[in-house]
């Protein structure tokens, strides 16, 4: 014995994913997953409401880093700086979990119901930045607008973050994409 | 009789179209949808899968004018202006639906699932534009932003051109949305 623990949380967490990776997502159990991490199916639930929130329990977090980030930005930001302010207030976030990542973004991709899910997280989150906005006085569809291309940053941002052959971290792969998206939409 | 028939398919979408409205969509069965329609359940399935698909049949022909499109804008058009090219393409097919459009987005709107479709089906026009552009030979990631960025322009046009107070054509208000979109986007 001795040897260091990590909470609950984290062991069922980390049971799940290697389970997710390992048989399916689809064909893993609540069961399972307790037993593997050691644990009982009453402990994981009162950490997660079901399988697929240990995918997914993250998102409040994040909307919360985004949105205070946005509400936190100097009074003198344009729309673009507000949201620019909580990309770059959120890299660190995922920097810490780059092991994490990839892994989870292949258990997504292999299931249509997890994709489903994700992409209703990401419209929250641009919603969520959007209502932000406003709350700053930005009209629509400014604010609309501006929500879904810090979205779009974030998304493409994410899908080269986690290629494998990158060495670079979020936060300057999110400032790339969003010059690279002012590129795309400059005028000709 | 002598009073004119509009074809089956027809006439099913418009009577599944009412049945959701009036009842709600997840209690309407294909059954009723015949029904009222005064067709079969078999003429129903010749025409549709499911009663889901009444409501995302038209996705399959505006990938296809968004990807033509894209795919005949002249050589030199940037990828902006070719999908801007492709987003004008589409204007008028909604135009000419402009009564049904509405009610189909508050059916969706009211549903879960159906919002879930709606993301799911948005997603996969923003890959086909991206794709479209990979052809012409657009490198990533501004081949798969710019795909981004005109799904965007897309979703908050067609929002805006829904709104009740709106008297403006699809054309136009797409290409307003997408002026708004560079605004946002330009340097400050």
């Amino acid at each position: 014995m001795g040897r260091w623990q990590p909470d609950s949380r984290s062991r069922l967490e980390q049971a799940a994913m290697d389970l997710y990776s390992e048989r399916g997502y689809e064909v893993t159990t609540v069961a399972q997953i307790a037993e593997r991490a050691g644990l009982t199916e009453r402990t994981f639930f009162r950490h997660f409401g079901d399988k697929r929130e240990v995918l997914f329990s993250g998102a409040a977090a994040l909307q919360d880093l985004l949105v205070t980030a946005v509400a936190d930005a100097p009074i003198s930001a344009t729309p673009l700086e507000a949201v620019t302010a909580a990309l770059e207030a959120v890299g660190p976030m995922f920097d810490q979990r780059r092991e994490f990542a990839p892994k989870r973004q292949a258990i997504i991709m292999a299931s249509v119901e997890l994709q489903e899910r994700e992409l209703i997280k990401l419209a929250s989150l641009s919603t969520a930045l959007a209502d932000a906005l406003r709350s700053r006085g930005v009209p629509d569809p400014a604010a609309g607008l501006t929500g879904e291309v810090a979205i779009t940053v974030f998304k493409v941002g994410f899908e080269r973050w986690i290629e494998e052959d990158n060495h670079r971290d979020f936060t300057q792969l999110l400032r790339e994409t969003l010059d690279q998206l002012r590129a795309v939409t400059a005028p000709s």
